[in-house]
């Protein structure tokens, strides 16, 4: 049997053991669970949950959360059940299709959704669309309809994705207000490399474009990575994100 | 007869005359030109032209552009093929709903298409959607759908809007490819005011969320609106604003 690997995040906080392989849990994990308004009590579902690196980071700065994981892979639910006991987190990691998902997720509603769906940036763009949509990513729409309908009044859903998907994500979001969307730019004056969009179900407020949040501090790629303050400040000591 | 009130825009490159009560043209008119990738002896449909500020603000630029405002009210037209003659510019302001446009306005394509909307900000919010819709401003799907139509293979279709309204402007921009969203943020570090979004028939590249451009200095609005120097070069010294 091989090795687990471990990566600790938010500062060691949250240790999240994974399969050699699997994908590593990285800084969209920690930045939409920054991004996530839970407060003590609340519960959350995390759809395409992998190892439960969101949703941990999520309970590491907010005391109290229940949590549900749902994923597609049947590795991932058993780490992410593994991680929620090494983390001392009060919840459950589900198998299930997104899209799909099964009755213990379908006979309730959380106070909170939120989402880091897979994607992929191998290759170039292709001429023939349905390509081009797979090389993208799968179709975030069943995704942002479970989401919606499993939001509790209220509750908030949260997605981050590439910022070449924020008209899909905006699209699945119909019918939620307070839509706040969050560019997340690698150095400032850069276009965004993802987007933090968030909606809320039965607020009337107008959409709202924030002010990107910027990762990287300089005008280049260096070696040793220097987060801006307001990115270390969430990345490491747990800060949160609100996008407001 | 009253007497109609001229302003000079572009630094006094442009003279707009209307009637004493028409909608002052303004910086939106400037921008949503300086976002137009015309080149020389392109043609431009400007969708709801009123007294053809946005067009003419291209021609400033652009030297050689042939120019088609389209407006619904029909005194709007007048003083926009009144302007056009004044500025010295090549094309015709045509009378006709920009839903359900003109023959002269389908029989052809245009090079590019640029939109500034009309749109209302009083009040506050209404519960009731059709209300709150109405009061937001008219249903921006029909004016898409005509600059999809009109707009040429590779041409552009530029639109700026409230920044509240990104999601139907995105959703009326579906089939155009290389989408650019440009922010326009009153101030550094504050939510986006009006987006300029721009898309391009037969493109394919990704939606790019550009960083805002940010129109004035200083923290808090005070006399003497400073621009920042950016700003100032686009309202004041012509400069583009290309959305790469």
């Amino acid at each position: 049997m091989t090795k687990p690997i471990l990566t600790m995040m938010l500062g060691e906080r949250v240790r999240i053991m994974r399969p050699p392989g699997g994908f590593a849990p990285g800084s969209d994990a920690v930045l939409l669970a920054a991004a996530c308004p839970a407060r003590a009590g609340a519960s959350v579902l995390d759809l395409g949950c992998g190892a439960g690196a969101a949703m941990l980071c999520v309970a590491a700065r907010v005391p109290g959360v229940e949590l549900t994981g749902l994923d597609v892979h049947r590795d991932s639910v058993g780490w992410a059940g593994r991680n929620l006991d090494d983390n001392c987190a009060d919840g459950a990691a589900l198998h299930g299709d997104v899209a799909d998902p099964p009755a213990a997720v379908r006979a309730r509603q959380f106070d909170h959704v939120i989402c880091n769906p897979p994607y992929f940036t191998e290759g170039s763009a292709s001429p023939d669309p349905a390509r081009e949509a797979a090389r993208r990513g799968l179709d975030l729409g069943p995704w942002l309809q479970t989401a919606r309908r499993r939001v509790a009044p209220k509750g908030s859903v949260t997605f981050i994705t590439r910022a070449d998907r924020l008209a899909d994500v905006l699209a699945g979001m119909e019918g939620l207000g307070g839509i706040a969307i969050l560019p997340l730019a690698p150095r400032a004056g850069q276009p965004a490399g993802r987007v933090i969009v968030q909606g809320r179900k039965g607020a009337r407020a107008p959409l709202k474009i924030l002010p990107p949040f910027v990762l990287h501090r300089g005008d280049a790629h260096q070696d040793g990575d220097r987060h801006t303050p307001e990115a270390r400040a969430v990345l490491r000591d747990a800060a949160p994100l609100p996008l407001t």
